[in-house]
């Protein structure tokens, strides 16, 4: 039977161990699509919860919006009963996905070998910064020190100075958590196919390099040829001010090219020798943008966007990120919605991008509160309240109190 | 019987209509991991290889990089007989991906409901720039105006001057495609247990902004008291110069500051009131950076990296993209494989990033020339060398000569 309220991993049951983004947004995907992500969570709760200021009961922006329709186990991991309980809940599991460094998961006891000995066909995930093995691999990952090591940094250099600029969010962390479902799920239907369930490794570094690779370095695919990527790079630095806002507009096909001219009543550019194929206009880039950002500095931007909507000229307001919760496209595509009724009151979450028609996937619920399903995922896996009640006297434990 | 040299997905059949970047990456992250991706392009082949220096018979860098381990199938889809082969293929395949604007591929007559006549349970892709419906909808997509709309231009805004800025590298278009191929993979396990194939669709706009939010965006979750986005986001310009390169560092624990403390042989700083804690630290943030600019500026890198890493420092050097081929890290990664044998002479590519222990993803094939396949394609459902050798008269479809 298919729960129409559910998305196409339904009935997939993942034990979470994962920490601040890179794996907790991969295993929310996985939530978001159906699956249910039990997060296993030590004594006073998952190192995200204490980033930043909470609204209610722990919750803050970021917590919530990393850990969307998430159970929360709260348990002491490195008692014998804190182990013995998350080894029951590994013998009813799909997936099990940890985050820590190298060789941690093994000291815990948690370790591919064990866990696979509990559950035969488990699909078993590591995502690390560096990689197994290297100069790097034992030191904790912070995301400046993947986008130093990929590119990313070098990509995003002052284009007059050289200087390198770090992207001011966590493009690695991220690119890592959806790298990290889409493999996890390849995983999943193989497994439904052959039975077999399998290793899954991810490194951070390893992803940004594949990620960014296409366009961004792509010019050292020949070996003994290559060329320099800085020459290479797309320049996308099209910005421009209009008398009241920052917009972007381009024009890179011929019929785009002329409707921009109209737009500016400069048709005398159309059949102008450095403008008049796309050739020339990459050729005289310069002087394109020098004679866009005049033209686009004479008018006010909803006109103008307008006149370039109507002649087909790709553009659009610059939008910061309050504006974005207004603005027609993101309404028409309902990309936001809005939950409420929980402590929390009124929460505002984007949907997930991806939409199935048959399974849509969905947010069911907002992220948990530390503990908030101790005692089901444990009464599940067969304790009785007698034995759940001799845990938390014994702090192995932790459930809140006023469920 | 697995096949140990192809991935998780082997077995799967893409009939892929996709071009330029979005879709190209998504379906050959698909190909990477096992499936058979056939590429229709138009006589002339696919936009991408338009673009950009050819090394050798039509390849570019960048469209050898999105379309690795696919097979090439050149047609002309706007004639009856090319149709015609295009739907004897789709009879065949498991999933159909198209990313052309809304309405284009019902006109070409492969919009879905034609093709789920064809084959009932296939998994049809729609992958567009802004959506369906709304006032961009129907505009040709560019990066930028994703970048502009999305709130990156604003996430990078020049922290003095509030001036948006781009990314430099298309951050949207390639988020989407591993966001496609993670929504894909999901659709065929669901259709493996339910056998009902469905319609997936994502948008570049919806998928930036779902991707953006979970902690450039968080502060917008809570309904009523939304905070400015610009003061909660992460300040991640730890960009620093030392004698002879730029190096990043950082110090969030700790047990990292006081590492960071001994190397600057400022243990004094250690117990200093204004850093003693992560808290403290985060107030005094400026001084803090100051403090590092000035004491890292005295160091040759090479010593430094090694000091901060014995002292369990978090740090690296910038790498610009050439460097990336020969850190020692990336090495030990095996993140780069060179191919050779074919008439592009030594190729690099990096490897795909997540790894499978027992269907490990791999590449197999360089990207295609034009109609490297279409032999080949065509002769599976069910054509004779005479059909193929009719279709070639009549220019519907394209075979290089010296294959």
């Amino acid at each position: 039977m298919i729960d129409q309220n559910r998305g196409p991993l339904q009935g997939v049951k993942v034990v979470d161990l994962t920490t601040i983004v890179s794996g907790p947004v991969a295993t929310m995907m996985l939530a978001d699509q159906g699956a249910d992500v039990i997060k296993v969570e030590p004594l006073g709760g998952e190192q995200l919860r204490q980033q930043g200021t909470p609204q209610s009961v722990g919750m803050t922006g970021i917590f919530l919006s990393c850990n969307r329709n998430k159970r929360s186990l709260c348990l002491d991991l490195k008692t014998k009963e804190g182990l013995d309980a998350i080894r029951r809940l590994i013998k009813t599991a799909d997936i099990f996905v940890q985050n820590f460094r190298p060789g941690a998961a093994d000291r815990l006891g948690v370790g591919e070998k064990v866990v696979r000995e509990i559950k035969n066909d488990i699909i078993y995930v590591s995502i690390s910064g560096f990689g197994e093995k290297g100069p790097y691999s034992g030191q904790r990952v912070y995301d400046p020190v993947i986008q130093a090591l990929s590119g990313l940094t070098d990509i995003q250099a002052d284009a007059e100075t050289g200087v390198p600029r770090m992207i001011r969010t966590i493009i690695p962390d991220k690119t890592t958590s959806v790298t990290a479902a889409q493999a996890i799920t390849a995983a999943l239907y193989f497994r439904e196919k052959t039975k077999k369930g399998q290793h899954v490794r991810l490194a951070m570094l390893d992803t940004m390099i594949a990620y960014l690779w296409p366009e961004a370095m792509s010019v050292l695919s020949f070996v003994g040829s290559e060329k320099d990527p800085k020459t290479g790079s797309l320049g996308l630095d099209l910005v421009f001010k209009t008398k009241d806002r920052y917009i972007t507009a381009g024009a890179i096909s011929d019929s785009e090219w002329q409707g921009m001219c109209r737009v500016f009543g400069r048709e005398e550019l159309i059949t102008d020798q450095r403008f008049c194929t796309a050739k020339a206009r990459t050729l005289h880039r310069q002087e394109r943008l020098q004679m866009m950002k005049e033209e686009i500095s004479k008018w006010d931007s909803t006109t103008l966007l307008d006149r370039f909507r109507q002649e087909g000229v790709p553009s659009a307001p610059i939008l910061d990120r309050k504006e974005i919760l207004d603005d027609p496209q993101i309404k028409a595509n309902n990309i936001f919605e809005i939950y409420e009724g929980g402590h929390l009151g009124k929460v505002r979450q984007p949907r997930p991008a991806a939409r199935f028609d048959i399974s849509p996937s969905s947010i069911r619920d907002l992220a948990p509160i530390l503990g908030q399903h101790t005692d089901d995922v444990l009464a599940e896996v067969g304790y009785s309240s007698e034995d759940i009640q001799v845990l938390e006297d014994k702090k192995i434990i932790w459930r809140p109190k006023n469920k």
